[in-house]
């Protein structure tokens, strides 16, 4: 049995960091790297392409809004099918052109921030994503939660899918992600968060607030390292995994 | 007889535009694209690469430093090596994934303004352009003034190089162009410029301000179009090579 | 009788200019300065500055979204109160400051594109921008349209309001500006517009769509130059107000 | 006998974060606040100058060239005198606007890194500064490093000069900075740094690393707060003047 970890890493900018990309690139084995337009910057960009190859873990583009200010939280409003689609594409070409200085091969794609809470829901901008990156390269995986506008944008363009599962957000009945203004929507408790991977993973399954229990293809775990806590909870969720004898691998080596 | 006529076009940002793109692509048969750094944005890019696919001018990446208010115009001291490596890494790949969605495919690099100046006389500016250019696609053409350092790292990484001059400077003795300083080192009329670029073309040579003839391999002619005036002297060169029976053609396709 | 004509100035960027400001600045009586959120830079506001002073045109900030790429059209949404109080004094402050290189006084604020059409609609954002207004400088005037949130909030705080109408914009029953998606809502024809504002400016009233007549406040009259169209259009207006002998003057004069 | 202790803050970006603001806030009686071009937004600044108001700390504008990614600490060669004065006004007015939202005043102005750095040398580049500063408020205090072109353009402006040395930096026998390639030209021990700064205060004099003894008119000392160490060290600086008598207090409430 076998998982990926995914993890938001080289989001720092210029002179600033933000998080710890060395202790979360010794957890995950995907990392999704900032790709200059809500934070990330050529430099930074190299820099963790190498430190991903050096430690077999895989590298993918993670797109976001023009937005260095608000760090692409904030949705930006009125954007044509295209100009998603060139921003989008522009960003994955730059992180695998950066790579290549690496000699090191991007393989995935996940949207960030705001981008990927308006494709989610929004048919057009989900599209535009999975039109960029089937331009780009139609080999690249598309990491997409289950049950999303992203998903089906993704299986209409024919790209290869990793559904992606949070550690530590509770679920619907509906497998939609609890809205985080509710409370219980964020789990806290590392090793609580760390049985429920485990579970997720052997299940098959997620199991949703009301004790529903969702079966869900489960290609990837999205961990978090930007709080020392969240680099914590995260090596408690790599322990629990290794303890119960579930393997951690790219989902792009499998 | 063949020449290329090479011209820098999506140099607009956002709102703002600059120069007459649709006239150059009409008289250009290469452009050379502003990839973000100190002008252009993805959507620029986008429009730029499906007017040239249209008309049947060849794409370059032209990278610059981070500059966009300067218009990359300025230095940016104290860049390292691998700094300006990622740099341009980045932004070729960025044109590159945007053209990818015009289905058309990037042919060269040309380095813009200050990045241009300073990579002919900086030995290791020169070396990380070149770097970056075999890192991403050794394919890429290398668009160099001759006799510079961007010639000479050009070559020694293996590059596939087009030597380049200019319609309307003068130039030295040593083949170098006169500085901007000077009296004289910038020609204004139309028809003596058009001449000019007929002579160099046929004789494989340019006439110093001194008059001695310097024997040079000429592979693409740099015309401009971002004031009224330029677009004028553009059409007269194009029409007196014309004239001459010059073909003119881009030189990725030869 | 005397009327006020504003216009949005100073909206290049580095080397990238918009709209004819040379024309503009014999036209208007009082500009908007764009003050480097949405367009604009240091450069550019001490040069109309300069400009303005020396027509006896009076200067007002301009304030936008922080959105150089999109022109500040877009809306930022999630801004809190007080993110957009320190983003309006910002800018406000940054005029005041270039404007004393040319010993010349900012006379007022409007806010521009987005944040105004937001500030019309949403009393948190209307109050935000008349909180820094009066905590900058409560002598300042503000400009507003006629029955809107941006009214209220400025008569509120206690500021001094300019009421604003548009010459070319089609006028609901209610007051309120056509949307721009429905026919008509935009006038083109330069001498209907040109009458349209004498008779604005006699009657202080609005003739809506229907024909139902509005009175208003009427203390300044927007013009537009940033097409040759527009230049025009503003001329034609300019001189049926002289031929109606109906003087053009700052509104901060009177 | 009192002193002022001067540090940098506010120097992060949007979500990112740079140094401890908070200790330094307790340890410092100026601050120099970022203003934008280099580090800082108009939300951090906005904080800045709350807690610095409620702590009875001072705080200046810190303005530095146009370059977030390089955090002000690369030239920008090339700008004309009119440049930099308008971007030296434009950050002095955007801090004066978004501290009169705290009713707090800016009390004083130092130049940030490559800023400061050109300042000292560059006699236009000294004297644009001080126009700058000039014509904001000529009551702002300029804060300069002793026998430099910026404390040369200040006297010839008139302005009120405050003079700075550095806590942890050694002194050439002509009064200068050693330069930071040498060895020995920065000093790291806390307690060293300390006991030197209560004799530069006591003496009115720095010991160069030579041991000569160079009278210096001191009105403030910079100390750092960018790494934990060197919160330390400012920690050991304080201590060390409580314990030897000297009162810490803003130079602008003298």
């Amino acid at each position: 049995m076998v998982i990926d970890l995914n993890s938001d890493l080289g989001e720092g900018f210029g002179p600033w960091q933000m998080g710890n990309d060395d202790a979360m690139l010794g957890l995950a084995s995907s990392v999704n790297v900032a790709c200059g337009f809500h934070a990330g910057d050529s430099d930074i960009m190299l820099k963790t392409a190498k430190l991903a190859k050096a430690r077999g873990v895989g590298i993918g583009a993670h797109p976001g809004y023009r937005d260095l200010h608000g760090f692409g939280r904030r949705p930006v409003p009125g954007l044509t099918a295209s100009e998603i689609e060139t921003m989008v594409a522009y960003q994955i070409g730059a992180l695998q052109a950066v790579s290549a200085l690496a000699d090191y091969k991007v393989t995935h794609v996940k949207a960030h921030g705001a981008l990927s809470n308006v494709g989610c829901a929004d048919d057009m901008t989900a599209r535009a994503i999975a039109a960029a990156i089937k331009a780009v390269d139609r080999d690249l995986f598309f990491v997409v939660l289950p049950n999303t506008a992203l998903e089906r944008a993704g299986e209409a363009a024919g790209l290869k899918l990793i559904s992606e599962v949070f550690a530590d957000r509770a679920y619907e009945d509906d497998a939609q992600l609890m809205a985080r203004s509710k409370p219980g929507s964020v789990l806290h408790d590392g090793q609580q968060i760390a049985q429920r991977v485990v579970r997720m993973v052997q299940d098959g399954a997620v199991t949703a607030a009301s004790g529903k229990v969702i079966k869900m293809k489960i290609d990837t775990v999205c961990i978090h390292g930007d709080t020392p806590g969240a680099v914590d909870i995260a090596r408690q969720i790599r322990a629990e995994l290794d303890r119960s004898g579930i393997a951690v691998a790219p989902f792009s080596r499998r």
